[in-house]
């Protein structure tokens, strides 16, 4: 997996980029496709330290080639005293050191086996809620937020980074093509996809990219559909293929100004007051009938 | 204008509709794009009492045709001891009776003249911001909620609405197609338009039912492109001409529960500890610099 992520970065680099945004658990498997009895199965897909022994040559050829990158991974620590389990996302400047790094919240699917399904989705089991909110830093002349996969379906996300001035928020994502809880929806998955980010783009004025593993992964189809959208809403790049596949896009970043400061100035036009219930109420709760 | 709101409710009832959505201020032209000095003109365009004599007759024929409407208006109120205005919408059952009121929140615009304009948006000069929240009621067989106009561009809106279940969010607008303040995105207007009320419906297993007024009003171009989105996010009527117009759907409201019982489960998979910063703040505030 490193020698194909150096790859895709010196094609990137031979294109002028700055920064390559790599998906969601981008150095194993998609494993909460898998029900696994023991700690030690799970275990395996974890990264202890980052760098580490095997990452290492992703970070140097990074700074051999001045160039920056955001991957997701799945990342054990021992912190609070415990073993604490995170999917995880980082950004990685051109000098190889980390600037952010982010851990999942939006934790799809379900903690326990499934064994009706032909693949599980045990996010809820292998993994807690990140706890370091969505973070927004400066770093490659903006302020850079980062997010992962479902989270991008959920407006509150972008929100949250919205009110902390993002221009771009990098994501990456695992999206299957066959969804079993609802199969009727499988032939939107790909709309859906590009509404979610477009939308959450769009209103918050700030450049999104999506990153998807793509094609066949262990038997089960990935949507693909990377795209870089502009704080316009539109997509300015998009991955047509299922295979290994750069996109690249010269992103102004200044382009996200016009939307900050006139339709979607939260200063001057967002009511939080009104807002109450999105953080008092978790589930939907109907009004009681008259 | 109530003769032509009754014409196009004879037409809908012609084509089985239980229920008719009007646009955004239907009595009345969209007033705040004019700077008026005295209140004498500005409560010309005001509905003190609902319904008045002038409007009677669209309650009267919608009880005759058994049919329910959705209308918005200007409201003035005596409330609290004063004098107060409202962007208001209000949903008529097919008895006549009025079972659900809004008044607009997010009110977009400015709020002292520019007379460099050619057409002002005074919204926030002439309505104070609502105070009747999202309201979700029990009507037409599902549950229904209203909101105005550019409450449709912020998610929070249909949130609010979503975590009351919302089936349908009824909505009128009035969008100019030039847009003063950034006109570099008035090629974007449609786009935009119906990219939120998509992403709205989708993010929360909603009907929406956006219905705008369209063409030539007192020398202003409108957007129109009227649209009913089903809970997936899709286009099932739309309107495209920007005439009087009347787009019909069958909108079965139980396609919203497949969203509302998986991945837009709230109970389940929602983070709302992690959303305090959308309450706690207005405006966007950078992250300081390091």
């Amino acid at each position: 997996m490193v020698g194909r992520l150096i790859h895709l970065m010196r094609d990137a680099k031979g294109h002028g980029c700055d920064l390559v945004v790599f998906p969601e658990l981008a150095l194993t498997t998609f494993f909460p496709r898998w029900f696994f009895e023991r700690q030690e199965d799970i275990d395996f897909f974890f990264e202890r330290d980052m760098p580490g022994p095997e990452t290492q040559p992703l970070f140097d050829e990074a700074v051999r080639l001045e160039i920056g990158f955001q991957i997701g991974y799945a990342e054990a620590v021992v912190e609070d005293g415990r073993e604490r389990r995170f999917n995880t996302s980082i950004l990685v400047d051109k000098s190889g050191l980390i600037v952010s790094k982010y851990r999942k919240i939006h934790l799809p699917g379900h903690a326990a086996h499934e064994p009706e399904r032909p693949f599980q989705h045990l996010e809820k089991r292998y993994f807690e809620v990140g706890n370091l909110s969505w973070p927004v830093v400066h770093a490659f002349g903006g302020l850079m937020g980062m997010c992962i996969c479902n989270d991008r379906r959920w407006p509150e996300t972008y929100r949250v980074m919205g009110l902390q001035g993002v221009e771009m928020v990098m994501l990456g994502y695992n999206t299957p093509v066959h969804n079993p809880p609802a199969p009727e929806h499988d032939r939107l998955g790909w709309f859906h996809n590009h509404l979610v980010m477009q939308s959450g783009a769009y209103q918050n004025g700030t450049w999104v990219v999506g990153v998807a593993k793509a094609g066949n992964e262990e038997g089960c189809e990935l949507i693909g559909g990377s795209a870089i959208i502009a704080p316009t809403g539109e997509i300015v790049a998009q991955c047509v293929t299922s295979g290994d596949e750069l996109i690249v896009a010269r992103c102004d970043l200044d382009l996200c100004k016009p939307y900050k400061e006139t339709i979607f100035n939260f200063a001057i036009h967002r009511e939080p007051e009104q807002y109450r219930m999105i953080v008092e109420r978790k589930g939907a709760v109907p009004p009681p009938k008259p």
